[in-house]
């Protein structure tokens, strides 16, 4: 990347660009949540927002990057969120946590990105290192640190497991009923999971494998 | 499909073209398990397993039933499996569903068809019609039968959503430390939670949306 890409990259004039530029963002996120990662080329999403391929490299990068870009969307309230949250009693964690994750599933702003994540994860490396960094690293490292247990990031991960399950069966797969019951009945009972994920000791009544 | 179609269909004979059948089975789920439904084509597995497209279609029919065919190795020992595990008694039965599911995804024979459904059902609706069909119909419904509670289903499908997304963040996003522990970690771990959905009083201790 030159310098002066570089520098225009960090402080882009907030005029016309701006609006060019969020363009270009809205479709990638449409492109990327509708056909996943590797069936979307920046090239596609030039096109679909009426500029050049070469406009896009030039806000962005690389197509990974775009990628990033496009969800980033989705983080920055789960970031916002996810401070917020953290400050309250760790025995609500679950129910607050649950609460936002969901709160962004049910937002359609904020679940086409969301979509866009889980499509494309599942299917290319390059997204799935992309959720990996965002998700791991700066959402469930961020919750483990809170977690007072040597396990703490196999918990964390144990509770998004929950949560990412349920939001792929109720909004991706559309499994019934769980995709039409109402979100707060889902809150119910996930929120307690993730609380016991976290703060609580499952394994308490389990000894190992069954003799069969 | 003509007669002559459906009757060959229904009794073919073993001998070298079952071999044909099998090899056309294995390439088409590595196929589907590395690029999904909609990249996957019945040009490229007829190609791949040194056969002609018209020998694909004549033994299996449409894409969608070459990959409900090739999809279908994982669910033959889930449903036996399914079968004797609800033999055992109800308080045990988190373990038992828990222990079988997590052995299919160890198993590299099965895990490259489970994949398969994963990848393709993410992406595309005719995949998620037969993820459906296939684990909701004949898979929930029937854990389901065996819980005596009004919302059965629901509980069947947030106990699902606990493995499936455990499962999803282990072994296709590997998300660490959750893709390199001992699987009886896990089980450990996700056993009670699926008891919990299917059996427990979840909801017990939570009483509606917080104030704030």
């Amino acid at each position: 990347m030159s310098d002066v890409t570089a520098r225009r990259r960090g402080r882009r004039p907030r005029t016309e660009s701006e609006g060019t530029r969020e363009r270009i963002l809205a479709v990638a996120r449409e492109e990327f949540s509708k056909r996943g990662y590797e069936k979307t080329s920046v090239r596609g999403i030039a096109k679909a927002a009426g500029v050049d391929s070469a406009l896009v490299h030039h806000y962005f990068g690389t197509k990974e990057q775009v990628f990033e870009a496009a969800v980033e969307v989705a983080f920055a309230p789960a970031l916002q969120a996810r401070d917020m949250l953290l400050d309250g009693p760790v025995d609500t964690v679950g129910e607050r946590l649950t609460r936002v994750v969901f709160g962004l599933w049910e937002n359609p702003v904020t679940r086409t990105p969301l979509l866009a994540i889980v499509r494309s994860a599942v299917n290319n490396d390059t997204a799935a290192t992309v959720f990996r960094r965002m998700v791991s690293t700066q959402l469930l490292a961020r919750v483990a640190g809170e977690i007072d247990a040597p396990d703490a990031e196999l918990r964390a991960e144990l509770a998004a497991a929950q949560v990412v399950g349920t939001a792929m069966l109720r909004y991706v797969i559309k499994v019934e009923p769980l995709a039409s019951v109402d979100v707060e009945q889902i809150i119910a009972r996930v929120a307690p999971v993730v609380q016991g994920h976290l703060t609580g000791n499952l394994t308490g009544h389990l000894s190992g494998p069954p003799e069969r």
